[in-house]
């Protein structure tokens, strides 16, 4: 049994005894609808022992449920051991599916509880009307981490810093000149922004208070005439504050934005999006004209300028080179001794990133996942519980790295000693997928939703599927995971947004075979237009393929060709970096197929 | 100029000022929210002059505009010449754009005008809520036509007719009995329906009010003790009438629905689909709680029966045959003679298929076009304005057949001199992308939307596209496009049904070359389920393709191999009904690549 994470929950049970609730909901979320969270908004970790980066906690007087989507059904089984919470597999990722269960078991009358500051306006008021129609009560108000928490951690408070026009393209003043040009047009003279990585792509700042996204706990309120950036002003230097104020931008205390929004007067509309703005902030807007935000901020953003463009281009070469050397380690070492691990590559591949002087830290936690644990979608290994890798089986690493030059993401696979015929097959299937999505040709309007399946073709072939999304947007020194845009099988704004040009979005097919290995190959991508006015997709990372994976057999001439031009093309961007030793290495790693 | 069009616009024009109207819309439409119109309602057509299936009229004091979709930009300009009405290119086919330039040209206080019959509530409630943001005003009683068309068809008087069940599969009283367990499990005791596909299909019943579909004006109003069909008691014979009562089903006048639904009481809830129901009929609809319908009909329907597709199987060989018969015809006489003209084609085409004793009609008009006619995508060959056939260039014959036994679509484009390399490579891409849709496997829950691609991808990689979708459903003597299910690159409910097993869709990637040639491939697939879980598809159709438009060295061996399959099995499956003129000619049209 688990008896802290036992406790947690008979303590949550006499909060909702003491509130009145039949249920209480807990989200993997915080005001700004982050997917990545500050320590502090870490509530359904804390309650339910699971750490997986989504999941929706229910807890009411007899029953506790986290609902996962299947990156997480293994992870979740094996941590949610002895806590007494079943875990709920969800069908499709990112849906809603707890509120079914809630509908199908509450009764009239009963009461359901959240923390209103943790939800969108837009899924609160689904849920709000979903419950109404059985006439069960939402309450809003309902924070019970105050109390359950002893050891909670603090708000962040990591100081702030500039984030240089030399990187970003655009200056601070361009940008809010650009956005207030587009605000004219709309006819709104204030925009609120929640989203943390639109407010520091906005400001060109960046801070600390999200391990691997570079962001700031703030809310930025953009007026034609001048604009205030809510964050605890003890993390912006008297530099900084001067700096802002130059374009107009001056500084108020983070949660003052509840008070400011409230009392706002004489406004000629605001911008909002419903997606991003919590409920209870949304709801404090009052006497104001509320134009809805389509993701104004959120598209100039995904749109990478020609300076983020060039410096992604070049990050990439100080990527791969890290990654090199960390191959090459662990091969020359697996040879000589026996006790290499998971955690051990993890690290050795952050020390060769951290080599280079625009290195700031991991864009999100490698994943290292050896033989079965691979089959782990979002594995993470642990000192305690991890595997100690040997010249045998397969390899799975996925992992990035934030530079100011921008944000990597590259999952690469790598078989350790003689791989079996079917892993080949697979391999060989998943490469497939990546090569006929990377080549994909296609006009203008088309969408993620549309590409996926080029991805997956030559799986569902086999009869056999991935259970995660094809690709996601990447920010530019920003979060690892950027809206909208991605390659999904699913009709989600990642998956309905129409690729345009300047988007970087990851390429990364899988296969997972439980208890036996996992196989990834994660690129990043490019879309630009063509002279034809078709959009294609330029090859962004550069790192070798797994060679001794692949069944050349089971190749057409085009793919055959592809992935010699990548190798290539990967051998003259990476090689100028290389040692003698690690040139070899290199070449024979890309030898023609 | 055409006077006629100018004139009947002139005599709107007048009404709108005595109606005090600022601005006239006129749908392609009628109550049922059906494709194909009988002549009472095709008031579009009758306004415009344009002949195609789709389009959108709108009428101002200074203006007047067809919005049309890219199937038919060529059609409407050749037909809206001298008429004064502009044509406004349509950016994605079925969605309402002209919405937008009202919203664009019209001024607060103005009144548009609509005839709310031919509207459905969903379409209604859009475009009234569009117009109130602006403080535009919607009279939705507005019917001109009863003005403006002296010599204005009848509602149509033929008879209707009973469709065994020995075809359909399941008696009336079987399909009443399972819509009535699923209305239980919804909880309604009522249910409405509107779509006269839906109707007929629910009481095995078929009639001649629309021209190539064999469905009956009427409304059905389901109860779980008694339904209430509302049709022209004239058209029914006593024998049918008697027969409908032992299944519980009486009859009243067609419009008698509104003051029946007016006045209904004591019902526990009304199934009605917003999609299909009118505006003014839903309008009539008071204190009953309705529930939105999503189609509970609408699937049953699209899910063929065993019988169905046992019956459809049978009925492809035939009319394969009648269309062998029509290609032999052609070409044996373009060798003697120099004055076959399209709709010769046409007619030879309905002669052919009337021999099979099960014919009953047309399924649509067909579309015959020779060289540059076949890149007018909804061609219609008439006499006055039509092409002679030679012995050259690429001719288009997209038809089908309603018979008892099913409902055929198919396209083959021929060609009836020496091909050049350009119209090779087309074809070869038209038919590699039919191909790779027709082979697809897939997971369940995959939709239209995400196969759609695989057809296009062949085209997009040369640069080229089509404008029109890749597939629609089909239904089993019923409509020739039935929803919900079809291939299309965009979010309608079309693109974003999933595929289901016993759906039947078209497969026809086509590609137009304007002012040169039309080449399109179209046959019908039914989904099914294979071994392993995942959905495929089964062709359906039977016809060999053009090998002499192949380019041979542009196939993978896998898309050989499918040809030669193909072939063999269309020489299996025709070569009994052939003759032996016939069986040669056969042969060599499916001679193995």
């Amino acid at each position: 049994m688990n008896n802290k994470i036992v406790e947690r929950i008979e303590a949550a049970r006499e909060i909702m005894i003491k509130e009145e609730l039949d249920a209480l909901i807990v989200l993997t979320s915080d005001p700004h609808q982050s997917e990545y969270l500050a320590d502090f908004w870490k509530t359904r970790e804390y309650i339910t022992g699971f750490t997986g980066s989504q999941g929706t906690f229910v807890l009411t007087r007899d029953f506790a449920g986290l609902w996962v989507d299947s990156r997480y059904y293994l992870q979740a089984e094996e941590e949610l051991k002895g806590t007494g919470i079943t875990m709920k597999k969800m069908e499709v990722q990112g849906t809603p599916e707890y509120i079914d269960w809630l509908l199908d078991n509450l009764e009239e009358g009963q009461v359901v509880g959240i923390n209103g500051k943790t939800m969108s306006v837009k899924a609160y008021e689904y849920l709000a009307e979903e419950l109404e129609n059985l006439d069960i009560e939402l309450n809003p108000n309902v924070e019970p981490f105050h109390y359950l928490w002893p050891d909670r951690p603090a708000l962040p408070k990591e100081p702030v810093y500039e984030f240089s026009s030399l990187y970003a393209g655009l200056t601070r003043g361009e940008k809010l000149s650009q956005i207030k040009t587009k605000m004219e047009d709309i006819g709104v003279d204030h925009y609120l922004l929640c989203a943390l990585d639109d407010i520091a792509w906005t400001l060109n700042i960046r801070g600390k208070d999200v391990e691997c996204n570079p962001v700031v706990l703030s809310y930025l309120l953009i007026g034609t005439q001048q604009s205030i950036w809510f964050v605890d002003p003890n993390k912006v230097s008297a530099a900084i504050k001067e700096s802002l104020k130059q374009d107009n931008v001056f500084i108020m205390e983070y949660p003052a934005i509840y008070e400011i929004i409230a009392q706002l007067e004489d406004v000629n509309g605001i911008l909002c999006d419903p997606n991003t703005t919590s409920w209870d902030l949304y709801d404090a807007i009052q006497n104001i004209d509320v134009v809805e935000d389509t993701g104004m901020v959120m598209f100039m953003k995904a749109l990478k300028n020609e300076t983020e463009i060039q410096h992604l281009r070049k990050t990439m070469r100080y990527d791969g080179i890290a990654i090199l050397r960390t191959e090459l380690w662990l091969r020359e070492n697996l040879k000589k001794e026996d006790n290499i691990t998971e955690t051990q590559i993890a690290a050795k591949l952050k020390e060769e990133r951290a080599k280079y002087d625009l290195y700031v830290g991991e864009s999100f936690e490698a994943i290292v996942g050896y033989r079965e644990n691979g089959a782990i979608v979002h594995y993470r290994a642990t000192q305690k519980n991890e595997a100690t890798v040997r010249e045998e089986g397969i390899l799975l690493v996925d992992s990035g790295g934030q530079y100011l030059t921008g944000t990597t993401d590259i999952t690469r696979t790598w078989t350790l000693g003689q791989p079996s015929e079917e892993q080949k097959k697979c391999y060989t299937a998943v490469l497939k997928g990546h090569i006929a999505l990377d080549s994909a040709v296609f006009p203008k309007g088309t969408r993620g939703v549309q590409l996926d399946i080029l991805a997956r073709k030559p799986l569902w072939d086999l009869g056999l599927n991935y259970g995660h999304g094809t690709g996601h947007g990447v920010g530019f020194f920003l979060n690892v995971h950027e809206p909208p845009q991605g390659f999904v099988a699913n009709l989600s704004q990642r998956g309905t947004t129409a690729l345009l040009p300047g988007m970087v979005t990851s390429n990364e097919p899988g296969y997972y075979q439980s208890g036996e290995f996992g196989i990834r190959i994660e690129n990043l991508v490019l879309t630009y237009e063509k002279e034809n006015g078709f959009l294609a997709f330029e090859t962004l990372t550069l790192y070798p393929l797994e060679i001794n994976l692949i069944d050349r057999s089971l190749l057409t001439q085009e793919e055959i060709k592809w992935i010699n031009n990548y190798h290539n093309k990967v051998v003259e961007q990476l090689g100028e970096f290389c040692s003698e030793e690690e040139i070899i290495f290199l070449k024979e790693a890309c030898a023609q197929l």
